[in-house]
């Protein structure tokens, strides 16, 4: 942070505080609502407001201070209007072509929705920026980040909508449906495929029906993201049934073996099944095992190169062949894990299906050494999941809770499911 | 091998030997055509050749000699007929259920074929029974070993069916691609997803429709699956683009980012592109660079996890997210591994699309540091490629040869692509 005139130390940064600072080289003015943990709440002269670390401000100009109204501190824009929490985590859409080099990089550009998205304008809103991160970078200690700050806006607000990368969308989102053991609102991820300074962006679109399905009381986390290419109908997908499925198109994101929750065309949004109600209070379970790994069999895989990667985890997810399968030459390699205390589950790397080890002798044979089953839950939900029992919950309890269907992680469908996707 | 009555050494083995042997606990009557590396070459009662190892036969009983005739050296049934080499290596499509236990075990009957599948008479079978074996139990050894036998069944017919287990087939069809420089006739995998003594199986249409499609002369390694669960229609994949995607369905493989190269329909085979004709003679280049690794990269992957698996490694093939990326935490231990020799390429746990590395500036920050983009290439392939290049060419070559496509590897069409499978 770099203090400029009239400011000269964080204790100026009081409630009513008049400020002008720049942020991302974007100057704002605005009056401080509330300032704690580092962060700053604004109310911005737009009428937004906007909640910043404050270390990620500069040149910040203390200009006066009043007091602040009442209706200024509900933070609500003057029109009135739903309240929505938006927090800003990065990505795509919040992204800019660098004309110098014709990338796109990462650079935060709130201004854009307020132009762009045509249902806006009936919602006021909470904003948290953090610093913009492309979501491939996001670790474990980032979703924890974000889960506190989806709190905080859930408790200022009944809905919140987080900007995120399409890259690791999914896995942020699900960690966040697991962390939730209840929530007052809706949390929905949105990102673009196409950033958004682009007449192709799918950003407005997914953004408008991010903020038709918030209308809805619910208790679920999700993506939404566009249905088709059509860029007329977007679809929310439950966070822990979504995977990104392809690299480059608007309609990337699908909800696998089953319909997505609901989907909007046309201005409307359907639900295709009855969403969880949303609750009278929010609770966070917000701490994750980090020693967790996945693994993707292939046949030029050594027990070796297993036993190293099995090493002084708590839990590992195999990425199996078919049903769930792995090489017999692997069953001892996995026995010592499981009887050191790993968790070793199975997935599949056919992604579609559900993993099913009674089938072969194979299967039945692993199960007997102790391997979790994770049926048709996904490889990365697998992952999630594991690291938030082994963070929250008894360790004797984990087989049991893992194979609880815990916020829809398993299809209820029978095996056969849809289209592979 | 145990020896009877008879037979009391090897030797007995001769050209023309009248044997009566157990192979899988069943009783075979046939004469010895030839014996050589440990293969005996046996015409069958049933008019059959059949080629087992040495080994794997019981009881061998020496009941006379007499000379063989030209007709039975021919290795044609008396009816005449089109001749195609038969290479058993396990998997479903060779099971039994165990009514012990219920599970399905790896038995091998080959008898089941004449049954079951309509056009079996119109060919006669050259069959080359290996010791049966899971797919996920097969190593890059038994790829080697299963292109060996393939080539030798090439040389005796016009065309190769692989009957093999589902799980690994794709590697093993798309090691055979690149191992087979040239190939004088198609070498068609074949599996199935339901064993083949219940009645919804797969196993009969998909090799009624191999043994169709085997009788265009084309030097392609493909892979014969049902295109549908409708049991009518089954479909040719080429080896380098096709993925098994269902855990359980019938129409699990499916050709990634376009049709698949034909479709058999009402006993009517139909190319959706013209094959790669046949060739001259085949040439087998049967090296394989063992040290190739996958690595599916994960928000909790820590840079010390991805050192372990780098090292000691030729290539490594990275399951990145989205476009193709991973975290720039990980650009130091990459970069290390670049420059000691490794190659390493990048892929997408996306699976539909194409890694494209000049989108994000992320991704050009990977290129500069030598990682090399394996665009529309499937993961799986990626792998099988560079364990192929780097067993059979210099060093120097492998980039410019890793990007140039060989046997198809490349989806040619736009980035767009179809819908996600």
């Amino acid at each position: 942070m770099i203090l400029s005139k009239g400011c000269s130390t964080l204790k100026d940064l009081v409630e009513g505080a008049i400020l002008r600072f720049k942020y991302k080289q974007t100057q704002f003015d605005g009056i401080v609502i509330s300032y704690s943990n580092g962060l700053v709440n604004v109310k911005l002269s737009s009428g937004y407001n906007m909640t910043i670390p404050v270390d990620s401000m500069d040149d910040v100009e203390l200009r006066g201070t009043r007091k602040i109204t009442p209706t200024e501190t509900r933070k609500e824009k003057s029109d009135g209007g739903k309240k929505v929490g938006f927090l800003a985590t990065g990505g795509t859409i919040a992204s800019r072509v660098d004309y110098v080099t014709g990338a796109v990089k990462p650079v935060l550009d709130p201004a854009f929705l307020e132009d762009s998205v045509s249902n806006i304008r009936e919602f006021s809103l909470d904003m948290d920026l953090m610093d913009p991160v492309l979501s491939e970078n996001l670790t474990p200690n980032d979703w924890v980040e974000i889960a506190r700050r989806s709190l905080k806006l859930l408790e200022r607000n009944k809905r919140t909508i987080v900007l995120h990368g399409t890259d690791t969308m999914s896995y942020t989102a699900s960690a966040l449906s697991f962390m939730f053991q209840e929530q007052t609102g809706p949390i929905l991820f949105v990102g673009s495929q196409r950033s958004s300074d682009r007449p192709s962006s799918d950003a407005f679109l997914n953004l408008e029906a991010a903020l038709e399905f918030s209308r809805t009381a619910m208790g679920e986390v999700g993506v939404v993201m566009h249905r088709n290419i059509s860029d007329h109908e977007a679809a929310l997908h439950r966070a822990v049934r979504v995977r990104k499925m392809h690299t480059s198109r608007r309609d990337a994101f699908r909800t696998l073996g089953g319909k997505p929750m609901a989907v909007y065309s046309s201005g409307t949004a359907r639900f295709n099944e009855t969403p969880r109600p949303a609750s009278e209070s929010n609770v966070l379970m917000d701490k994750l095992e980090r020693k967790v790994s996945m693994v993707y069999f292939h046949p030029s895989l050594e027990p070796d190169d297993l036993g190293q990667i099995l090493n002084d985890r708590r839990a590992a997810v195999i990425m199996g062949t078919g049903l769930g399968h792995v090489g017999s030459r692997f069953y001892g390699i996995i026995k010592d894990a499981v009887n050191s205390g790993v968790k070793v589950i199975m997935t599949s790397q056919c992604i579609n299906g559900m993993v099913d080890m009674n089938v072969y002798s194979t299967g039945r044979e692993l199960q007997s050494i102790g391997v979790i089953p994770a049926g048709s839950m996904l490889p990365e939900v697998a992952m999630v999941k594991s690291m938030h029992l082994l963070g929250n919950y008894p360790e004797d309890d984990f087989t049991g809770l893992f194979l609880k269907n815990m916020r829809g992680e398993f299809n209820l469908r029978d095996g056969l499911g849809d289209e592979p996707i």
